[in-house]
């Protein structure tokens, strides 16, 4: 398992942040080269443990291995071998490369499922090239429009899109992608936890009872683009102080509701030293455990944000004005507009009894006696595949813990004794699920 | 003079802000292929008025036209046809198409002037697309190294530099970019004002005694890369979040210091809308009217973006947190690092007093009775290169009105009369320093 996971590393190697040669990030773009040498290398691998492989029309790859009988679906394993700009070796192809190591031992010791068991390999999972997560499990869940996500832009200016990059490194399939066409008993993901709550006390085996609600929104500002050095503050509607406010506003209402708010890109316009910006773009990731929790920060995002455009002053942003009134006699300046729009959504999620209830039956019998401090039960705050194939078949996930809970970071980091305990209870869940 | 002024914006035609073909912006960069074609217009233009061109190292562009004698330097008209990323017909290009009428005017007109008088176009003065801005008056100066110039890079990723570029229009002459090889009698510089005080107190000329200080900062913020999802808000390292706080607090201090603080350009890594950004680096253009308060607010800035780096509650940026302590029981996060560094500065300018005599005259005479009324001292917010002009000979420059100040925007614009004024103005301050 930790060869395969090493050695797929050299397709979109990273950022070094350790001495070993095993030290470094992952910067494995969806449909770039890197992502389609690791891909190649996925079929070449399951072919060879006698699998069937498939590929679909969003470059989903689906690895089967018959069982005994073959007249209904088969039990999948899956998770992604696409990464952040630079992130780690773990977040997604842990899940993927455990799919093929289960694969080898049901080889090796000849073992024969009930029903076929598979693995798939699922495209643009991060939505950090093409800006929709969980892209392609959702096109074949049926959530996902096929057209909107080959039409999806890349993320940073470049004109390219999903589907042209399909076609490009070949990866756009024949087959419909869907969960009619491909028809799943159920779904298993193993994941690094990318978060430190099973670090911090002590558990070896997160059983994820479901995800938390998000949804991501871009917020485009506009003023007017004037001089830095002849305007004065009053007399300038400065786009980027605008979304500085706003940044720095939706951070105290997300402490305020228990709910996370986040800035990952901001593009601004015209871009030079001595302008003031006249337009700035940027995204917001909200997320809360409840759909109604983030319902409400994003009314009160609204609500705030159009206030802090036209220069109000919400939350004692504008220094030195009255607070919470139109800011005449200081200095908040001329007005700007927002506008704001939804770019993905993904509810709460709650993941199938019967899988949850398989993943916590494996976990057990894998950690044995002490099993009872090892295991607990969680949500995910991240996305996952598992999301939306929860959406068409029993579904459920397995944590492990990683340093720090750091993800999305080259030094993201699992070590070898947790990879493969989650390994394990992942090849048993799927043989637990193969049985019922 | 209008004439020229519109036809030369057929080079890097910029966005359409009104009905008419004339109500558009410009957009020609430093060195961009567009700025090589206003430049062999120039040359063509000038040639065709009898002058002889010279090309520097730097690609300033000089043309002079002879005196009755030539033992002495000539007279230099000069100012800049690059463009902000989105300018406006008039910032720069006004004055060197005033150059050239006042060219036309003294040979219609079969004027002799006592020593030759020249016109110079100067390369990179807004310093939009290499960073420096007045960079070839500053080099002729010998006040920025040649060296430095010529490796300058382009400020949005690219990775050419100033010298590649010079050479790759064709417009790295042999001459070497020195006062010494092409000293100068005198430089006066006709501008727009880009701010609203002309307009704001019904004045037709602005005589230039002077110009403001200013310096510009790169500001790099570091934090940690972690996931949007994933991470708690205390457990981040947020460089986005931090690098919003210094720009609301570096405007506050602004604010406080009678200063102005200004950012126009941000980047971030890793650009993923759900990782959280692990560096940010923006700039920060501060100015004020003496270098003793651009020097205190690059201390306070200094003193507080490493405070607010740190976490602490500086101007209660922290919301929930004890003000200026550090934050422990609420939720700033986790430190960040923060780098500042200079990479452009000028002092404090005072014009020389036989040049703001002579464009005082000059334009008391050009508008007659009235002229009490229509003209005042002033000094200038934005940098200009009669600022390096102006510490090799006798420099000053004049302004004439801008429609609300509005400049580096498309929308700029500068009555029809105005620039005819101020045109008279400037060739009426020539011939009376020619003949001083
Ligand atoms: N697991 C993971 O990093 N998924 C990306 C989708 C998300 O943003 O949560
Ligand atoms: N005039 C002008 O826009 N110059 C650019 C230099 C500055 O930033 O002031």
């Amino acid at each position: 398992l930790m060869e395969d996971i090493h050695y797929t590393s050299r397709w979109g190697t990273g950022e070094k942040w350790g001495e070993k040669p095993t030290e470094t990030g992952v910067s494995r773009l969806a449909l770039s080269d890197a992502d389609k040498e690791a891909r190649d290398w996925f079929i070449h691998a399951t072919e060879a443990l006698g699998c069937h492989v498939t590929i679909d029309e969003m470059g989903n790859i689906f690895a089967v291995r018959p069982g005994v009988k073959n007249d209904k679906p088969p039990t999948f394993v899956g998770s992604h071998l696409d990464t952040q700009p630079s992130g780690g070796r773990y977040d997604g192809i842990l899940g993927v490369c455990a799919g093929v190591e289960m694969l080898k031992v049901l080889a090796d010791n000849w073992v024969e499922t009930e029903y076929p068991v598979g693995v798939v390999n699922w495209t643009n999972e991060e939505g950090a090239r093409f800006p929709i997560s969980m892209m392609s499990s959702g096109v074949w869940a049926g959530y996902i429009p096929l057209d909107t996500a080959h039409n999806a832009k890349e993320v940073h200016p470049g004109t390219t899109t999903m589907g042209a990059e399909l076609k490009r490194i070949g990866y756009m399939g024949k087959m419909p992608c869907s969960h009619e066409s491909m028809p799943m008993a159920a779904h298993f993901e193993l994941h690094i936890e990318q978060g430190p709550l099973l670090e911090m006390s002590n558990k070896k085996i997160g059983v994820v009872t479901g995800v938390q609600a998000y949804k991501w929104l871009q917020v485009t500002v506009k003023g007017r683009e004037t001089h830095t050095g002849t305007t004065d503050l009053k007399s300038r509607a400065d786009a980027l102080l605008t979304a500085a406010k706003m940044i720095l506003h939706s951070h105290k209402l997300a402490t305020a509701n228990n709910a996370l708010a986040s800035t990952g890109i901001l593009h601004l316009k015209p871009g030079s030293t001595n302008t003031v910006p006249g337009e700035v773009t940027f995204t917001l990731d909200i997320r809360a455990q409840s759909d109604e929790a983030v319902a409400r920060m994003e009314h009160l995002i609204n609500h705030d944000f159009h206030k802090i455009a036209s220069g109000e002053n919400v939350g004692g942003l504008n220094p030195g004005c009255p607070l919470d009134a139109l800011n005449t006699g200081c200095t908040p300046g001329l007005p700007c507009t927002v506008t704001i729009k939804e770019f993905f959504k993904s509810p709460a999620t709650n993941f199938n009894p019967l899988c949850i209830d398989a993943v916590n039956r494996a976990a057990h019998s894998v950690l044995g006696p002490d099993s009872q401090d090892l295991v607990m039960e969680m949500t995910s705050g991240a996305g996952h595949d598992s999301v939306y194939t929860n959406k068409r078949c029993p579904t459920s996930m397995i944590f492990v813990p990683c340093r720090e809970g750091v993800s999305h970071n080259p030094a993201e980091f699992c070590k070898d004794e947790d990879c493969a305990l989650g390994a394990q209870v992942l090849l048993q869940s799927v043989l637990r699920f193969d049985r019922m």
